[in-house]
């Protein structure tokens, strides 16, 4: 292949996979090959640009470690992330949305009606709502995860003067489907903007807000798993988040809470502020 | 841009970019987005395989350090380095090829007609040519690097057994733009396959030889610096270089050497072995 020149190099590359190769690979691998050509080609990338792009990933991998993960940080900030979220979801089901970097296993189970926020400072809040399949019926054994920042902006987990786990659950619906948790308001906050994500959005004149949000992962037997995240409707920052995550269906009403109107289940029912919040969202899986 | 879509996403998210966006930098990262963006649509990207190509970013930035870089490993064996090589290698100028990651600054200043071979055992062989511009006169004070494997296939700094420095140099021209230097042979070897880069080569059946060959970087005031490598004529993996380094015009031609024929002052003329090689080539460099 010394005869290789910039327009068949492409070609000439995807004809090397053996035989063996895995067809999903090779059709994977062989798009993304001649994306990154055209890339090159297009832009007529220069040598240092290219040194830039790599020094980026470097920076990237640098400053990543077992709790911070900067690609997928750019993976949101360049809006690949929610994207593939929108190619894999259903329209007729609860979009998906990013994970995000601040998802922990091990989040204490919760009854259904149970409290996360104990000693949290904020604006209380009670969230439920049922987990129903595509025809509306209610999945019983659903596992719900939700976390979610504290009144200062911060994951426990990012932050020392937070318990371990505060405001992460899990919790088990039963054959109603039903989840219900009381917790406080989530507050906006920024994308870390110390490394390459932050760089790109700096250079392109971009803020790193996020709009307020509840993280939830939802899994039940027969069912596709749920990844996503729930905005309150009054957010500033709804139609300006720096990574894409909002969609129509994944925005959730606050509503003035009257204790009356609360199931018995809710626990801390009896102790909450005048003036908490009420919220209603449902989340429709797809079968698996 | 709560009712952004995966149509509406792209064009979204590029025109967020702020009035103060420098207009290559916004060009650049268009395309970049543009082309990320059409690869996940085009394959319908699952979020399984968008995790594994963020593992590999990963892992690739864990087995990155000061003396190896993945990335830049993934970039060559994608071709992508050698795409950029040939995007801005004007026609009638020696070929660019890839840097690779064993360049190391400080190499000993020789004269011209220095010796390499010192110790190190291998087909010894006189390797000289002229530095010229376009127009074929002969450039002075060019500053010529030069690096390689020694007979285990391994370069100095790879390689403790070996003396730092060693089969590496720097060399200017004089009035008549020619260098000369004493050395071996250089040998074919494997790119590392134990990170991602290898994992690509190994899911698609591909190897990771790569022939053979003297790495440069030529220098000179009012040129651009050219980054190259010259490969033997009767390399067996001249063909199929992993990184797709090899042109036409890089390829080197190994003659039978007599001493006799040789000029003054090649420092070692009088201690090569019987049966030394004899190679010439010069180099083209565009102006600035």
């Amino acid at each position: 292949m010394r005869n290789v020149t910039s327009e068949t190099l492409t070609d000439l590359l995807l004809n090397l996979s053996g035989p063996d190769t895995d067809p999903r690979v090779q059709e994977v691998l062989g798009a993304l090959v001649k994306h990154l050509h055209a890339f090159a080609t297009e832009v007529g990338l220069t040598h240092s640009e290219w040194r830039k792009g790599l020094e980026l990933l470097t920076r990237a991998g640098e400053i990543s470690d077992a709790e911070r993960n900067e690609f997928v940080l750019l993976s949101d900030v360049l809006g690949l992330s929610s994207l593939v979220d929108m190619i894999n979801s259903p329209d007729d089901c609860t979009s998906s949305s990013v994970l995000g970097p601040f998802h922990v296993l091990g989040a204490p189970q919760l009854p259904v009606g149970g409290d996360l926020i104990g000693d949290n400072a904020g604006q209380q809040v009670v969230v439920q709502g049922v987990v129903r399949d595509q025809a509306g019926a209610p999945i019983e054994g659903a596992v719900i995860e939700l976390w979610q920042t504290a009144d200062n902006g911060l994951y426990s987990g990012q932050d020392a003067t937070q318990p371990d786990y505060n405001l992460r659950m899990a919790m088990t619906t039963g054959a109603d489907g039903r989840y219900a948790v009381s917790t406080i308001r989530p507050t906006p906050y920024l994308v870390p903007t110390d490394g390459p994500a932050g760089d790109i959005l700096n250079a392109t004149g971009r803020h790193a807000w996020r709009p307020s949000h509840l993280h939830f992962i939802i899994e039940a037997a027969g069912y596709r798993s749920l990844v996503t995240e729930v905005f309150p409707s009054d957010d500033p920052y709804l139609d300006e988040d720096a990574v894409f995550g909002v969609r129509e269906d994944l925005v959730m009403e606050f509503q003035p809470g009257t204790r009356a109107a609360l199931p018995a289940d809710i626990e801390a029912r009896d102790r909450l502020d005048e003036g908490f919040s009420s919220v209603e969202f449902d989340f429709v899986l797809p079968p698996a």
